[in-house]
């Protein structure tokens, strides 16, 4: 992992850009992980945002100085400062015009989601190894994100030991048949009036859930309205079960 | 407003068990409200609960200690330590046989909680009235508690600042048609696995609240079982509204 700067913010948080391989990621540490290791929460992002889009770089800075979490975002590939593929390039248009007709998505979903979930998840895992590895992070870790990849490493990566998913119609086939086999304590944070998202399938997904402790917190309000106090309500969770 | 008995309790909070005209109540203040006035909460309950069933006891002194609410209970009519109708016991048999029959309830509802509704109300602005001549309370108020009386207050007394519904089946048809016009912040939770309640019409009152700002919160488990830490959740939502 190499560090590229290294900042000291004013609320006493950390925050380095790094590159692990060819993974570009951010990680924001407590001014606290100075005296005691903090346990980590793992933001992931999706819709071809940056991981120093402003709102998800407000969120993980308040969350570490507020809740003393290290927090850490990476750029999915073909997502921020990474490459996208011509296969990327022609799944964003299909999906942008399919959305604009009004027509099924679900194939193009598993089209481009589909390989990006196989591909985030080793990347996540590598990250965390990486992480893990510092002596201001200690397990265990929660992730706030993104429902694909989210489930997908929920499955897979038994350090994840709570997540809170940003509840969207776009999850493949396979992470939704996956659903059931997520155990973990759940949060899911759901807009109400997400154009373009029919409701009732991500009920469903909910619903499908294996996890013995789940919530669903719904909101009025488009996809990228989630209020500002899920925040709070997602560092709240993740300190009940990571602490 | 007649008191009958005080209690200092432990963590600081006042118990008066009060008798407004025939309305039996109780109100928990905080240690705070002897230097400054505090908001005031009311807490409704239903099926048949006594103003002092020991969960809604737990959770209102929690919420008088812990956050420097006044909250006040109050039995409804039929309810608590209230003389039960001739219609009411009839009315509680029909429920009772047509939940176990799987048979469905909404007449009974209509003719069994219509008229609780009716009563309720005045006599929950009564109990405001009384609650906020005193030197220790002041508005704004908030309601938590059972959707039937909770949306008929919402509506007609303007002192009700801020709603926490417990989203379930048996609301009357007026109150279903009176939803729309609810237009204060609103914090409705609904259990997943309530038995005898079907979801969908719990999702579509939800949708049907004219709030600018409603959150739904839904847990796992059956109609009694939800989690302790909604109670936080409730009181961080009538904070952020009523302070």
């Amino acid at each position: 992992m190499r560090v590229s700067s290294e900042l000291r913010l004013d609320d006493g948080v950390v925050e380095r850009v790094f590159l692990l391989g060819e993974i570009p990621g951010v990680l924001w540490t407590p001014a606290s992980a100075r005296s005691a290791p903090v346990p980590l929460i793992l933001t992931g992002h999706g819709g071809g945002l940056h991981k120093r889009e402003p709102r998800l770089v407000a969120r993980a800075r308040y969350t570490a100085a507020a809740y003393g979490f290290a927090v850490a975002a990476i750029d999915a590939p073909g997502h921020g400062e990474r490459p996208r593929s011509p296969a990327d390039e022609r799944h964003r248009g299909d999906l942008r015009r399919a959305l604009a007709a009004g027509e099924p998505v679900g194939d193009i979903v598993d089209a481009f989601l589909g390989p990006l979930v196989d591909t985030a998840v080793p990347e996540w895992q590598a990250t965390c190894d990486a992480l893990l590895a510092l002596p201001e992070i200690a397990g265990p870790v929660g992730y706030s994100g993104m429902t694909a990849v989210g489930v997908a490493l929920a499955v897979l990566e038994p350090r994840i030991a709570a997540a809170v998913f940003f509840g969207q119609g776009f999850v493949p086939r396979p992470q939704r048949e996956q659903a059931r086999h997520v155990s973990l304590p759940l949060l899911f944070l759901l807009q109400w009036d997400d154009a373009g998202m029919a409701r009732q399938p991500i009920l469903d997904l909910f619903d499908a859930f294996g996890s013995r402790e789940k919530t669903l917190h719904a909101n009025l309000g488009g996809h990228a309205g989630t209020p500002w106090f899920e925040v709070d309500d997602t560092a709240r969770f993740l300190t009940r079960h990571l602490r």
